[in-house]
This record gives C-alpha cells, structure tokens and sequence, in this order.
C-alpha cells in the first residue's frame, strides 16, 4: 500500500477501536503534541490516540503492528531526554485517559495503578492509610508512574528508598505483536529471566505497560531538615561522603552551589545564605528517637568536615520553605538567564570534588555560568549551563560543554544520565559509554522483543554505524588544552 | 568433525591456556563435579577447568565458541535446582579460583570482588571497616557470589535489605563469543537497557561473570532479637503483616512451625517452645534507641495479635543460640527423616496463612509430614517434605505434593522460587506461571545474548513443545477432591 493509504487504513480501523474525539489527526490538535519536556526535539505524529481502556490500547497496538506503523507511547510529557518526542511516520499513544488507582492493599503495601496515573496521585491516595510511594521526581505533580517506568525515574528521596526500579513488583501490558505480558509478581521474586527491570528504563522501546503494581512505604512518623553552609565546593562534597560514612542515610541529601543559591533565594525567601559557596539540604526520617540520634551524629560529622553554619528548620513551615527554594531551583534560574541547558549524569560519590572542579573549569573556558542543584547522596548531577538562544551560536557551544561534562561522569566510573533517560539528547554519548559489542547486544536485545523495531525506534541505543562518528566527534569538541589538564589524575 | 575429534582438539586448545592440573577429564577428577546441591540431577561433562584469571576465562569462552561445545558455569556447587548440573555434552567452568576480593573502598561503600568468593568472605574482609554486604543466604559459608548473581539469591537479611540485585552495581564478563562487557556503572543508574539485571538470575545462561561491584551497608549498631511463639500458625502468619503494618520493617523475620521447632530443638537446644504451633524470630537493628523503640512497638502489636509468650535475647550469647536454631533448621529436620525435599516459592504476605492452612490440607492427604521453616517477612516459603526415598515411588508422590504447592503459590499471585531459581527442578511449573507468548519471549530474549544457545542449554526456560504437555501434567496430578476443597477462595 502506498502511504496515503496506510494511512487512510489505519484511521479507518482506528475509528471502530475509538469515539472520534479520542483520535487526533489535525496539526492544531496534534500542535500540544509534538515535544515531551526538552522542546528542541519536536514532530508531528500522523495521529495521536487516546483510549481510555486498556482493551483499547491492544487493539490499538495491533492495529500498528499489522499497517507496520511506528508507535510512540507517551504520558504526561514531562520527560526531559525527547524520549516521549512522536514519530513523524507514526502513532502517538497517549496514556493521559488511564488514570485510575485500581487497588490499594494495605497489608501487602501495594497498589494497583494504571499507566496515566500521576505520581504524586499515589501517595496523596495512600496518605489515609500512613503509606507513600517513595520514588519523587521534581515534576511529581505532574509526569505519570508510567513515564517514570520508561525512564526508570529517580528523585530527592531515592537514595534512601531506591530508583523506580526497586519501587514496581508487577508490570502487566503489551508486546508491539498485541500479546499480553505479566512481568513480576505479588512476591518479591522474579521467575526466569529478569524483564520486569529490563523494561524500567527502557523508554518505551520494548513493551507497552498498562497496569502497575507499586511497593508503598511507611510514612515517616518524624522529619526534620538540616540547612548546612560551606565556604568552598569541595568541602560540601566530602561532607556528603562522611555523612554517609557515619551510618546516616537520610531521607534526602541535596547540594545547591552559589549560583543556584542566589537565583532560589530571590525567587522564593528560602533563608538559604548568600554568602555561602554551597548548601547541603538534609533531610533525617524515620521515628522520633531515631530522627534525633541521627540528627546528632550528622551535626557532629558536619563540624568535624568544616561547615560553616548549621541550621534547623524550627518547624513544619520552615522545612517546607527550605524545600522550596530547592524545589523551585530552576525556574528560579530560569530567571537569571535567558535559557538553561540542563544536565543528569551520575558519578560514584567519591568524585563529587574533583567532578565539580572540573565543571567550574569548563564554565571558566567556555565561558557560560553554571548553576548547581543536584541529588548529592546519589551522585546525581544537575548541573545547569546558562546561556542565551538567541545568540547565533550558543546553543551549539553549550551542547558541546555538556557533552565534556558527561565524558567527565564517564572518566570517573559514573554514567551519562541519572534519571532522565537517553532518548535522542544523549545518544551521541552512548557510543562512549559503551563499546561496538556492547551496543550490539543492546540492538539484539531490542530485535528480540521487538522484532519489527515499531516500538519508539530511534531512540536511546545508536545506531552501530553512527558510533564510530560520534567517538570522533567527541575528542574534538574543545581545545586539548583543557583536556589535558584536567583528564585524568 | 566427529564428536571424537572436537573433543581432541578442544583438550588440545585448552591445553594451550591453562596449566594441565586445572584441566579435569577422568571420570576420578570429574565426579565431585557431577551435581550442585539438587544431587539428584547429575552427569558429567566431558572436560571441567579452573582458570585462575579473567584473560584464561575468556580464552576458554572462545574455545568453547568456535567448537560449539556448551558451556556451564559453577560456583560453589551449593545451588539447590540444579542450575549447576553439568552438560553431558558440555565443558564445566569451575570459578573457585577467582577469589580475590580486588578492591574495598569505603568512601562509595562498595567493594570490587571476583565470581569465586564467597559470599561470607566479603562481610569478613569489611566488617573492620564496620560495613558488611547485606544478602545472606543460608549457605552464605560456602556459597559463591557469582553464584549468588546466577541464582538472584536471598536470606535473612532480604525483607529489609533487599535481594541479591539491589545490592550489585557493577558486572563485568564476557558474552558467549567471548566479548567482554561492562553492566551498570560506579553510580547508582544504568543507561541504555538494564542489561545488569536482566543478568542477575539469568542462571549462567547470558553471559559469564568475572569481576563484581557490590554496594556494602553500614553495621548495624545494634541488634536485638525476639523469639515469639503462637497457638496456630494463622495467627502467626497475621501477626507478621501486622508487624509490618506498624512500620517496623526488621532486619529479619522468620517463621517456624512444631515440626521445625522440634527438629531444630532436638538438635541445637535453642530454647525454643516445643508446645507451640509456630514461632517467629524477629530481628530489630539499628541505632540503640531506634531498636528499644521498634521494639517496643512489636511488642505491642504481638501482643494485640495474640502471642503466647515472647522473649527478648538477653546478651549476644542467647542471641547467636535463637539464630542457631533457625539456620540449623534443614540439618536438623534431616535427623528425623531419611530424606527431606526443600521446596522454595514466594507469595504476597497477606496470603501466609491461606497457604500454610493449604500446605497443612496436602500434608495429610498425601500422607507426608511437612516443616515449615521460612522467610515470613518476604512472603519466601520453605516447606520441607519429609519422606524415605527407599520406599519406591514416595519421591515421585513428594514431587507431585511439592508441584502442588508451587501451583499454590502462583493461584495467590506468589511465584514458584524464592531464591533457589528455576534450574532443571522446576521447569515444569514453569508453563504453569507463563503463557506460551512470555516463554517465547524468554526464548527470544536467550537467543538475542546467546544465538548459539552454548551457555548452560536445557535450563530454567522449558521448549515451548513441552509446555502443553507439562500443563496437562499438573492438572492430573492431586485428586480432584483436594482441587476443589481447596483451591480459590
């Protein structure tokens, strides 16, 4: 068949699966469409779908598979890597509809959720019952527990709690042919080999999911806040590192530097001192005995690591305001510059130091301040690169600069995201996290599940003849003269 | 070439990277390697090695490779589903001898370890460091961590620390074809597919390992344990949900019903109450405040729940004498039966009590004594059949009881393993728990890492022509009365 019959085809069956309403073919209506999160990536879709059950979402899939039609799942469109971005030749299968809670059980502490639910939705649905579920990105008011399963989403409290990853006992869904899956299982065990993890993360490249079964927790009986204030970077660092050291895992354990101080106290009144080079923000949780001893011990590793001032929050509303200007941190640099280019990538704990170091000495070079905000206790890092679109030539520049940095991640052991994902943003740097035989098993694996390659193709893994390019590309991005100084050591 | 000549030229090859001593091929030399710990799977391979370096392993995979001989990785041999049974046809890789703990580094909390070691040897070589690694399963004296990794294995310390693939954050190894890859990364995210967990479990059938990082956790300041006995297993199986319910999640929590308690009273003089009908162990660490308060707070709640007696260890001495009950529990029940068969499967919590009462129905139906010793916490069953394999066709009565059980398992939502794997002993349940599509998938999944299908063949994922036959299978195994009586609820 020629396009525009596929086409015409495609819609036609599309139509005895849906109401009309819930199919979107026009630019204006497919317009709100046409990005997730990071808005440099964006296309039109042929249509986009929105089916409100899940009988629907295997008719649907099985519609593309036998037309061949691309299918892009999407969900809230918060996601920061163009993962969720449409496919210009295909379907874009939008989730938002299956937002029920299905179940909550209180005895085994899960519950039962569909794709399109919020994250926040969860622990505001099992606050009655003492629950939570733990994994927090900074958009949980909005993305969806299944964009969080396609990009294996992290945040402030995963350190102490785990990744989504460890969050999810059963995944049930699709394959791109329309065969049902259950991965997992009311126990904690997996049988055979592991998929249910192999999909979290897998940015809608291998499966469809429709229906999730989360781990709640606890919530805490006590929380209390630790403002902690530094003269230098490096000290804040090593700090994080003690703290943990010492038997400590807090709730959460955030670093913000100078820069990113300055723009969260204009725009929110956190208290956060100005004058300070970097803040830690320390969240202790847990019962109340518990809470205190814990609280101590951190305040004394804190004098013995060097901190300037400590201070804690006196009560509720102090803790919430020092979690805002935390929480607001980048739309408060958002501010101060005219565009931010944010970074995610990860190290091993003990280079925190040294990798900040050398952001500080790439910003001097290529001249773009940089504002620090990051998971510290998780190694997770956010820097923001500064600069201005309308200026011919920045954007180029500063994807450059974040591209040294995320070698810089790779150097130290760590790796090129944290928690928002490869997508399209960093596939270039895929190919130097990995070698040729590993991306190969990768494509193998993705041939696997998805033989007729329909599900999001494109994304995440490179493709093996590009690698050799990108390699290249990437020692040639600045001078030697930085290289060479601040390579390895 | 004949089977006569490839089996020449790979003594021949083999001869060429390793010293003749670690080159076994008499029947002498192989039989100690006939089985793991489910001896009664056993054969010999026609060649077993032990290379004393990564670069010999990966020398042998080739060899292997290019002679199309299969090829099964061993550990400590203490797996219990055969996972480690040699292939007739096949070359064993014994890892013994990669034992080395490489590297501890405490500042990240982890350590870098090869596949030989044992999984004990690692909490030894850090406790002075006051870190230990967490998954403890029982063999954990003599069991290796590359084995642990094949098996995904658990223990005691699984409820609150989490199974063998929270607990690993780097893999290295090398692919059938002898290429070498790098899984997960000095930080806590994975990039591309979570290939590392997708690993972990696999059961040596994608890749063979050969160095590991694992996270370490702080030690516990502190530890209490208690010992509370019950008039009826229900009750104690309630009271574990309640437990948890509370908030307190303990370091352990194991369940014993008369029989264990008996077998394991007899044997260890443990103090444990033989008039009870179940007993649960319950282990609190933390902080010393942290621990009187959890405590207390279990104390409560048993005694809410119904408890007959409870008794807090006074000193490390009594402590170490609850414990050595529990962990001698198998041995124990070996003295006061001729043969006992181990089962492993896993259920949501809330089902402990349902299930028990089902095991208690089978136990007098098929006239087999049953012990129950287990991980109540995880919802990880481990009911031991008693029997007398010299009695013809009791093992087959007892295999049919034990299929039983895991069907069980499966109708509450639980899965058929805990930590033991699948291996060779339970392939027939596995069509019970999986559709023909996810076997498939499985199936595809083996062929994208091992297109050869050389690593460790015949295990874990049964031919898709056997699986209507193994249904068929399991529903005539038990009357139907027993079926009916017993089945949903």
């Amino acid at each position: 068949m020629a396009a525009r019959e596929v086409k015409k085809e495609l819609f036609g069956r599309l139509r005895g699966i849906l109401d009309a309403k819930y199919i979107l073919t026009t630019e204006e209506q497919l317009k709100p469409f046409e990005c997730d999160g990071l808005s440099v990536y964006k296309a039109l879709p042929i249509v986009a779908v929105l089916p409100g059950t899940v009988e629907e979402v295997q008719a649907i899939i099985k519609v593309c598979y036998s037309l061949r039609i691309p299918l892009v799942t999407r969900g809230a469109g918060t996601g920061l890597s163009a993962g969720a971005k449409p496919n210009p030749e295909g379907l874009l299968l939008v989730m938002t509809r299956l937002n029920k809670i299905l179940s909550i059980n209180t005895i085994t502490q899960t519950a039962e959720v569909q794709p399109g639910v919020r994250n926040l939705a969860i622990s505001e649905a099992t606050k009655e019952h003492d629950l939570f579920y733990a994994p927090d990105p900074s958009s949980q008011i909005a993305c969806s527990i299944g964009g969080n399963i396609a990009e294996n989403a992290g945040g402030v409290h995963c350190l102490k709690y785990g990744l989504t990853v460890h969050n999810i006992i059963q995944l049930k869904g699709f394959t791109m042919e329309g065969e049902p899956v259950t991965l997992g299982s009311g126990g904690l065990d997996n049988v055979g080999f592991n998929l249910q993890a192999l999909i979290i993360g897998s940015e809608g490249m291998l499966m469809v999911v429709t229906e999730i079964t989360v781990k709640l927790l606890p919530l805490p009986r006590h929380t209390e806040v630790m403002l902690a204030a530094f003269d230098s970077v490096e000290t804040a660092g090593n700090a994080v590192n003690k703290i943990i050291a010492a038997g400590v895992i807090p709730g959460g354990l955030e670093m913000m530097d100078n820069n990113a101080i300055c723009a969260a106290e204009d725009f929110a009144q956190a208290g956060y001192p100005r004058d300070a080079a970097a803040i830690l923000l320390i969240e202790i949780d847990g019962s109340s005995s518990n809470v205190e001893e814990q609280l101590q011990t951190t305040r004394e590793v804190l004098q013995h690591a060097g901190v300037v001032s400590v201070k804690v929050a006196r009560n509720a509303q102090e803790r919430a305001l020092f979690w805002k200007g935390r929480k607001n941190a980048f739309p408060a640099v958002g501010r101060i510059s005219p565009d931010y280019y944010c970074m995610d990538g990860t190290i091993p704990r003990k280079s925190l130091a040294e990798v900040l170091g050398y952001i500080s000495a790439l910003s001097n070079e290529y001249g773009f301040a940089v504002a620090n905000v990051f998971h510290a206790g998780d190694g997770n890092l956010h820097p923001l690169i500064l600069f201005d679109a309308n200026i011919d030539g920045q954007l180029e520049c500063v994807e450059a600069m974040g591209a040294k940095i995320l070698e810089k991640c790779i150097d130290v052991g760590g790796t090129i995201t944290g928690e928002h994902g490869v997508g399209l943003e960093k596939i270039r740097q895929m190919p130097l996290q990995f070698t040729d035989g590993e991306i190969n098993q990768f494509h193998d694996l993705k041939a696997a599940l998805d033989p007729a390659n329909l599900l999001n193709p494109g994304k995440n893994i490179p493709l093996l003849k590009h690698c050799q390019e990108y390699r290249a590309l990437a020692k040639n991005l600045v001078p030697n003269r930085l290289l060479t100084q601040q390579s390895p050591d």
